[in-house]
C-alpha cells in the first residue's frame, strides 16, 4: 500500500503506556498510518514529546513527537481510533465516538461485556465481528479487545475447545509489572517480592473467556460458552510477560499427543488473510520441562505468539500446562491492531474511511 | 540451661547453604550447642572459615569460623546429628549415622517416604515421632523434615483438615531462589523471567502432605490421607518465601468465618510445650487483599510461621486461599530444629546423650 | 526509663515511607514515646490505619492503628516533633514548630544549609549542637538529619579526616530505590535496569560533608571543610542500602594499615554516652574482595553502621573503597533519632519537656 | 554474496554463553557461514543441541542444532576461527591454531596485551590490524576483542582523545550479569544486591585503553596512550548493558557542545566501509537527564552503539559523563564479528581462504 494511501488512525489515550505501545507498534505499520494522537485536556495543545514521558524501549520517532495532541473529542479527521483510554473515562469517550460515526477499537474494559459488542481474539472468534452491526450506539461501533491475562490463555484453549470441548478452567496466573501501566507497580513492591492480588483481574479472567469462546445466537448476541473457570492472579517481578498455569477438563478424550498437535497446526482466519500482526503459528508447542519461560518467548511471533509447555496429565483436571504470552503487545496494542487488520480485511472499515 | 549441659550436636553438610542456615539458627540456640561440622572429604581437615563461602546475611561468629571440618563418618562425640547433606550422598550417610547409634534428624529427601520413619511438622503430627521406635537401621534412628513448599502448606491445612477434612488439593507455587541452593538458580535465568519449573518438586508435593496428615496403624507405619493432590512448581525472583495458590475441597462444610477462626486458633505440641522455634501462632490469617506477601510477612513468628490470606469461595473448589512460609527457616533448617526440640522435649534423645 | 517517664514525641508526616519507618523504630524505644501522629489535613482526623498505606516489613502495632491523625499544625502535646515532611511543605511548617517554641529535628532538606542549623552526624560533629542556641526562629529550634546518601560515606570519612585530612573527594553512588519514598521508583524503571540519576542528589552529596566535616566558627557558624567534592549518583534494582565507590586525597599520608585501623577503632560521642541507637562501631571494615554488599551487610549494627570494603591506593587519588549504609535506617529516621538521643543525653531537650 | 560464496568460519568454545552469541548474531550473517562448532572433549561427537544449555534469547535454528561439534583442534576446514573460549583453555588453544594457519579472531583475554596482536575497536584503532604481519606464532596469526567494560567507555572516549587528547581517566562500572557468563552470577548474589567486585575487570579497564588508543611505533609494537587511568567496578542486577560513570581530564580545552558534536558526528571506517555490523553511529548523545539506562538504549544500532548522557562540567576532572554499551553484543561477540569484517573488507583474509 503506497504511503499515501494508508488509513489514517488516532489513538485515543497516547500518552499512557499502552498508548505508546501502538505508536511504537504502528510507526512502519503498511495498512495504517498514526494520524492524531488524542490524550487529556492537561496534555492536548502540547507537542507529544512534551505531554509524554516516554517509556518503551524503542526511541520516540521524531515525526511522532512533533505532532500537537489534541483533545478526545468525537472531531477527528481519522474515522478509526483505537482506544487506550484510562477505564475511568474510557466508557463515556468511546460511546461519544461511536455515536459520532467512529470505529472504535479499544483496549479497554468498559465495554467488553456489553451486548453486541464483540470481545475478539481474530484467531479464536473472527465470526463475532458481525455482531457490530446490531450496535446500538449510533452511525459508529465499538469493538473490544480482552484483559492481557486472557489473551494468551484463550488463545490455547481455542484449538482444545474446537477438537474435544472444555467444561471447566482452572487458572494461577504470574504476571508482569507492565501490566499495571506506568507509573504502575513501586518497585518497592515488587523487587524481592510477590504481591498475590491486581485489582478486578481475576473477574475479568473468570468471565472474559466464556464470551470469547461463546457462539452468536440468532439475537446476534453471544451464546457464553459453558466452561466453569477460576482464576487467581499474582503480579510479579517480570518486565513483560504473564505466565499462567492452566488445569482443564475436556468434554471428549484427547491424548497428549493430539492435543500438542493441535496447537501445532493450529491456523486461523489472520493467517489464512495472512494479515500484518498475525504470527505464522498462533500457539507454538515448546518441548523442554522448562519452558516457557516470558525471557525466552515473549517475543516468538513478534510477541504475538503464544507459547505452550509442560502439558501432563493432571490428578485432579484431565491436563495441565503452562501459557505465556506477551501482555502489552498480543495482551493489549499488538492484539488490538490484529483486530483493525482483521476488520480492514474483512470489510468492516470499508464505508468509514 | 547453663551452657555446659547443652546437648552437643553436629551438622553434616555444614558449608552448604541449609547446613549455613542451621549455623545461622543454632548460634544462640537454648538447648543445642554446635559442636561438630561435618563435610564432604574436600573440606574436612579444614577451618570453617576457609571451606565455606559463607553466604548467610549475619556474619559468622568467630567460634564457627575456627572450628576444623571433619568428614561424615560417624564417629562424632555428637550423638544428635542434623543432615543437611546432598540428596545424592545423604541416603547412605545418614543410614551409617543412624546404624552407629545416632539419632539423624535430617532436611534431606531420601529417607521421607521410607516406613517408619516419620515425615515431622510437630504442629502437624507430632505423635508420628513414635515411629522411630520400630526402625531397622540399628541403634540410632532417623527423622525428617518435609520438603521447603510442602511445610507451609500442610501447616495451612492441619487445621482445616481436623475441623472439616480435606478431599482434594490444588496447589500452584511460586518458590523463592533460595530453595536451590547456592549457587544455585544463575541470575540470567531469574531476573525477569520465571521459571515454571523445578526438577522433582512437583511429585514431592503430590506425595508428601498425604503422609504427613496421615495416621499411625497398628504396624506403626503411616495410613496415608485420602487426598487428591495436584502440584505446580514454579521458580520466581524472589530470595526468600514460598507464595503457594491454594484450592481445597472439604470433607463437610465450613463458613469462611469457622475456616480463618480455625487459623487463628491453631496451637499445637510445640505452642504447648513452649519449644523455643515455635511461633506463637503457626498460622496466621491476614486480612487484605493483598496480603501474604514474601518480603512483608516471611519472617513473622521469627520465620517458623505460616502467614495465610485471600480465604475465598471457588467455583470449582470449595476454597482457595494463598499462603506464605519461609522456605530456608520454616521450611528447612528452622523446621528441621523444631523437630529436635520436639523429641528433645518429649524424651526421645535421653538415651542417646 | 519507666513508661510513664518516656518522653513524648510527635512525628510530622507520619503517613509517608519515612514516617512510618520513624514509627517502627520508635515503637520500642527506651527514652521516646509516640504520642502524636501528624500527617495532611487529607489525612487528619482519620485512624492511622485507614490513612496510611502501610509498606513497612514488620506489621503495624495495634496502638498506633488506633491513633487518630492529626495537622501538622503547632499546638500539639508532644513538644518535640521528628519531621518527616515532603520536601515541598518541610521548610514552612518547620518554621511554625520552632517559632511555636518546638523541638523540630528533621529528616527534611529545607534547613540543612540554614545558618545556625546543625547538620548533623551524631558520631561527627556533636559539638555542633551547640549552635541551636543562636536560632532566629523563636522559642524552639531546628535541627536537620544530612541526605541518606551523604551519612554514610562521611561516618567512612570523619576517622580519616581526623587523623589525615582529607583534600579532594570523589564519590559514585548505587543507591536503593526505598530512597525514592513510596511509591517512588517505578518497577518498570529499575527491573533489569540503572537509573543514572536522581534529582537532586548530586548536589546535595557535593555540599553537605563540608558542613557537617566543618567546626564552629566564633559567629556560631559552620566553617565549610575545604574539601573539593564531586559526585554522581544512581539508582539500582535494590531495596535498602546505598552502596558507595569513594576515592580521596590526604593532607597528610596515612597507610592502608593506618586507615582500617582509624575505621576499626572509630569511636565517638554516641558510643561514650551510649545511646541506644549508637551502634558499637559506627564504621566497620570487611576483610574479603566482594564486600559490602546491601544484602548482607546493611543491617550491621542494627542498620546504623557504615560497613567499609576494597580499600586500596588508587592511580589518580591516594585511595579508593567502597562504604555501604541502610539509607532508611542510619540514613533517615534512625539517623534522625540518633541525634534527638544526643540531644537528650546532653540536655538539649529539658527545658522543653 | 550468494550463499555459496560465504565464508566457512568455525567457532571455538561453542556451546558457552558467547559461543551461543556468536552462533546467535552469526546465523544471518551476509558474509560468514559457520561451518563448525567446536568445544571441549566432553562435547566432541554430540549433536550441538544436545551438548548445549542454550541461553539465548532467540530460539536455536534447525540447521546449527543438528551440527556434530568437533574438538578444539586445529584441524577444521574453515580458516577463520572465532574465539570463545574460556581464558583457562584459551592461550594454548589459539596459539596452535595461530600456527597451523588459522586467522584467530578472539574475545578471550590471554593474548590481548601481546606484543604484535592488535587489541581491536574497529572504529578506534583499525591501523592496529597491521601488526598482524608481524606475529610470530606461525603463518596464521591472532586478533583480540577488548574487555566487555572496555569497549564501550573506548568508543566513547575516541572522539575526545581524537580532538581534545585525555591525559586522566576514571571510571566506576555498573555491570549486567551476562558479562558473568552461565550459569555466572549466583541469583542469591544479586537479587536486592551489589556485588562490588568482579575478578581481573579493573585491571583489564586501567591496561586496555592505553593499547587501544595507542599509536604503532616503527617497531610495529604500540605506544600505549599516556592516560592515567582508575576503574573500579560492580555488578549489578541488569540482564545485559554496563553502565559506566566516567570522568576524565583533557589535554587541551573543549566545550560541552564540541564534545557532544564529535559523538554526534564519529564516524569512522566501519562506517565508511560499510560493514554489515558497523552502527550507523557508534557514539550516541541522548539528551535528558536520566539517560542512558541499559534497558532502553542497549540495543541501540543492534547493540553495537554506545550511548552517552549526562556530560557536564565536573569539580575534579574536566568533565563527566555515563556510557553504556551492550555486553555480549558490542561488548563481545558482536564486536569480535565486527573486527573480522574489517579484516575481511581490508583484505587481511584473502589469502587464508
Amino acid at each position: 500500500m503506497s504511503e499515501d494511501k494508508k488509513i489514517k488512525v488516532a489513538i485515543l489515550g497516547a500518552t499512557g503506556s499502552v498508548g505508546q505501545k501502538f505508536i511504537e507498534l504502528l510507526c512502519d505499520h503498511p495498512w495504517f498510518e498514526i494520524h492524531e494522537l488524542a490524550a487529556s485536556d492537561r496534555s492536548a495543545g502540547k507537542k507529544y514529546s512534551e505531554a509524554v514521558n516516554w517509556v518503551m524501549q524503542t526511541p520516540l520517532r521524531k515525526e511522532i513527537a512533533e505532532k500537537v495532541v489534541v483533545k478526545c473529542d468525537p472531531n477527528l479527521e481519522s474515522k478509526i481510533v483505537f482506544s487506550a483510554l484510562d477505564a475511568s473515562v474510557a466508557g463515556e469517550i468511546e460511546e461519544n465516538f461511536a455515536k459520532a460515526g467512529y470505529v472504535v477499537i479499544s483496549n479497554s474494559k468498559n465495554h467488553r461485556m456489553d451486548d453486541h459488542v464483540p470481545l475478539m481474539i481474530p484467531e479464536v472468534n473472527a465470526d463475532h465481528l458481525e455482531m457490530v452491526k446490531y450496535q446500538k450506539f449510533g452511525r459508529g461501533f465499538i469493538v473490544t479487545n480482552p484483559n492481557c491475562s486472557t489473551i494468551g490463555m484463550v488463545l490455547a484453549l481455542k484449538p482444545i475447545q474446537e477438537k474435544f470441548g472444555i467444561t471447566a478452567l482452572n487458572v494461577v496466573t504470574m504476571q508482569a509489572v507492565s501490566g499495571g501501566g506506568y507509573p504502575g507497580v513501586p518497585s518497592m513492591d515488587i523487587i524481592d517480592n510477590v504481591v498475590p492480588f491486581i485489582g478486578g483481574e481475576e473477574a475479568k479472567m473468570e468471565s472474559e473467556p466464556a464470551k470469547i469462546l461463546g457462539s452468536l445466537n440468532k439475537d446476534h448476541k453471544v451464546d457464553f460458552a459453558d466452561i466453569k473457570i477460576s482464576a487467581q492472579c499474582n503480579r510479579v517481578g517480570v518486565i513483560d510477560g504473564h505466565t499462567e498455569c492452566v488445569q482443564l477438563n475436556l468434554k471428549k478424550k484427547g491424548s497428549r499427543e493430539e492435543i500438542i498437535k493441535a496447537w501445532n497446526e493450529f491456523s486461523a482466519e489472520p493467517q489464512k488473510l495472512n494479515l500484518p500482526f498475525a504470527p505464522k503459528n498462533p500457539t507454538i508447542y515448546l518441548e523442554g520441562d522448562k519452558y516457557p519461560q516470558p525471557k525466552m518467548h515473549r517475543n516468538l511471533g513478534k510477541g504475538m505468539a503464544a507459547s505452550i509447555g509442560r502439558l501432563r496429565e493432571d490428578t485432579l483436571f484431565d491436563y495441565k500446562f503452562v501459557v505465556l504470552s506477551h501482555n502489552t503487545i498480543r495482551g493489549a496494542a499488538g492484539g488490538t491492531i490484529l483486530i483493525a487488520e482483521l476488520m480492514k480485511a474483512k470489510g468492516y472499515l470499508e464505508k468509514y474511511l
